[in-house]
């Protein structure tokens, strides 16, 4: 039988990849199971959007251009005008969601061997994307103890070196939560053209601020030939499924390279393409009260995690992740434990285990990546449930392990 | 400012990218282009697909199983059962287009600098898809004069060495319209049994098959473990612009390594997904009718080109493409030509220049593909276009250049 390749023998999976099969296993036992584990909204789809395809008049569904629907890079082009960011059609190439435009991202910006830096903890899938392109990443510890806010700009500069071709920033942070000011952004500007690298920022959880403005990388002057940005209607407009994203850069040469991967995959969906465009006309009355939503569950969770014993945690600004510390030895074996040996009333919970979303494993043993992706009433039940499981953990973990938990 | 990566620099593009800037000044003149040179099909998408999207219920378009919708899944392995490949839904993983498929395939069978086999010419897009996956591409001539019939079974067996993973077919063949036998498969079949290697055939023209049936390499005996299968509703259905393509394998842990590269992306189109399945219960009516359109325009196009005056061709057997020869010296210079100096009552036509679909150039120089993607109506006028203009052309060519024609 001929073997499978390495690269895909050792590609690197999700971080709650090796749970599903435990959570499986609960719901077939009959437990209920609140998913806290997934970036995937319960937020409606804009009423707009889904009333489109029932007017797509197309008799066939045929290849669109590569760089995407001429209307809709116009669509995005207008609305990023909205956060300052003053950019053509032109720059705007759609993408099969952001998953795809990273992909792009890293085969236009580097070669096999290159090293990108990056803020950890960070979105899991970027350790497979690095892997495929053949990537070294060269991760910058942020601190829970500071909210995840950006590491100092020594601390990227102490990282380059003559293979460095990018930073990479997720702004809304997802696993954190975090928001990089303009004043951060600035900064790490500066170093981006003092060493001429490209700055990539994933820019997808932008409309989810809560406190503070969000600041887009496009709309910070001289680095117009610095920026590509990647974005998504996934989260902003809960269409995750539709595969809608895009590569965004007024950097020509980066753009015409950017399309020669899109030409080779022909084109992005078109019905998802159809459908992206009609979320913009109604989107700041639909944005804002999704904010809001998301805002409750924010205030909610922060205030009761930081009630329960040992969880260290922190007011996140924007998207809708908080990473806590919890009092337990290892995240991923107490996320199992919740899942095969615990529940109230028939219900438990899934978290997405923090070491994942590092590449120092052990930065990340004792987090947990928690997302508001359900109501505050199941957000009641979902934190009662981790209130009484941390408690029943102590008595689960042995001497050994509550040693490390409060070393 | 920052300098692209040079795997994106040195990125191979389609055969026809270079004339597309002469085709646009063509329209933009007011000339009408006869687009001989796409593989987009003028049929209409079944109307079932179409109106699946005004049955679409879902409130909030969220992510799918990374490995495609189950229901899609059993439709497309019951869809086989008629090929006489009985499969499991399991053996299903739904894609991104064919397109995706293919990265997928390449990323998962080979590792960076190992060897493919490949009869030539082929899909053009091939060749990208192996650079960005760093594998080399070992070509087996085929000949027109064979109709590009499969290369004998020694011409693979001498290409094989240790950095050997796969051979990859297009059955139907693009550019060639070549259907390969049963009989030349299971030749092929036993070679790749003896060298333990992957048989990777990308069978998206499945449908159209005009003397002889199909056979698909999933019906081979004692290839279960060998065979994967690429396909797509792209050109069956015509649905390219919805970007749904499958890969089939009944080879586990090829099934399961082909799956972490798609939870990578997580997931397919679900919009596209919908639609394509709403396909298969009206398949057999709607494709039987769509076979015999294409097969009067592939009678009228070979008895065309076989009346002009040097042209080498031959009947396809299937697809919607013939690779012809031409009594040119450089089929590209021609084809740019007849965008920029030809014309008959303000029209011309485009057609894809043959030495992209070759990795030795030269051996396609003075071929073209022509797809019958136009009604016959179309396809006359496009034809005596084609027969003026290559008489035209005589005139245009230098002595040398008409030496090397009838070399």
């Amino acid at each position: 039988m001929p073997l499978v390749s390495k690269r895909g023998n050792e590609l690197t999976q999700s971080p709650i990849r090796s749970l599903i099969p435990y959570a499986r296993e609960a719901k077939e036992n009959g437990k209920h199971v609140y998913h806290l584990n997934i970036g995937q909204p319960d937020i409606l789809t804009p009423k707009a959007a889904l009333d489109s395809l029932k007017t797509f008049n197309d008799e066939i569904i045929e290849y669109g251009q590569s760089e995407g629907k001429v209307s809709l890079r116009e669509a995005v082009a207008s609305y990023y005008e909205t956060f300052g960011a003053f950019i053509e059609p032109e720059d705007v190439l759609v993408s099969t969601g952001a998953s795809e435009a990273i992909l792009f991202a890293l085969f236009s910006c580097f070669d096999s061997g290159e090293d990108i830096i990056i803020p950890e903890p960070f979105y899991a899938n970027y350790i497979g994307f690095a892997q495929v392109t053949g990537i070294h990443m060269i991760p910058v510890p942020s601190e829970i103890e500071k909210g995840f806010a950006l590491p100092s700009i020594e601390s990227f500069r102490n990282r380059i070196t003559k293979r460095t071709r990018a930073i990479f920033l997720c702004n809304p942070g997802n696993p954190t939560g975090n928001l990089y000011s303009k004043e951060e952004l600035t900064q790490l500007a500066q170093l981006i053209v003092e060493e001429d690298l490209f700055l990539i920022v994933d820019e997808v959880y932008r409309e989810f601020c809560y406190d503070e403005a969000f600041t887009s990388v496009l709309s910070i002057k001289g680095l117009e030939q610095h920026v590509l940005v990647i974005d998504s209607i996934s989260k902003v407009f809960s269409s995750c499924g539709s595969r809608i994203g895009y590569l965004v850069t007024r950097n020509e040469e980066l753009r015409l390279t950017l399309l020669k991967f899109g030409q080779l995959r022909l084109c992005a969906p078109m019905i998802g393409q159809h459908m992206a465009e009609s979320c913009y006309p109604g989107r700041v009355a639909y944005v804002a009260q999704v904010r809001e939503e998301y805002n409750s569950r924010r205030l909610y969770l922060h205030s009761r995690l930081s009630k329960m014993k040992g969880v260290k945690c922190y007011m996140p600004k924007a998207a809708f992740y908080i990473m806590a510390e919890l009092p337990v030895n290892d995240a991923e074996q107490f996320c199992k434990w919740l899942l095969t040996d615990f529940e109230i009333d028939g219900a438990t919970i899934m978290l997405a285990p923090g070491d994942g979303f590092y590449i120092h494993k052990v930065a990340g043993k004792k987090q947990a990546r928690i997302a508001f992706v359900l109501d505050v009433q199941k957000l009641e039940k979902a934190m009662d449930i981790l209130e009484q499981s941390l408690l029943a953990y102590q008595l689960v973990m042995s001497d050994q392990e509550l040693e490390e938990v409060y070393k």
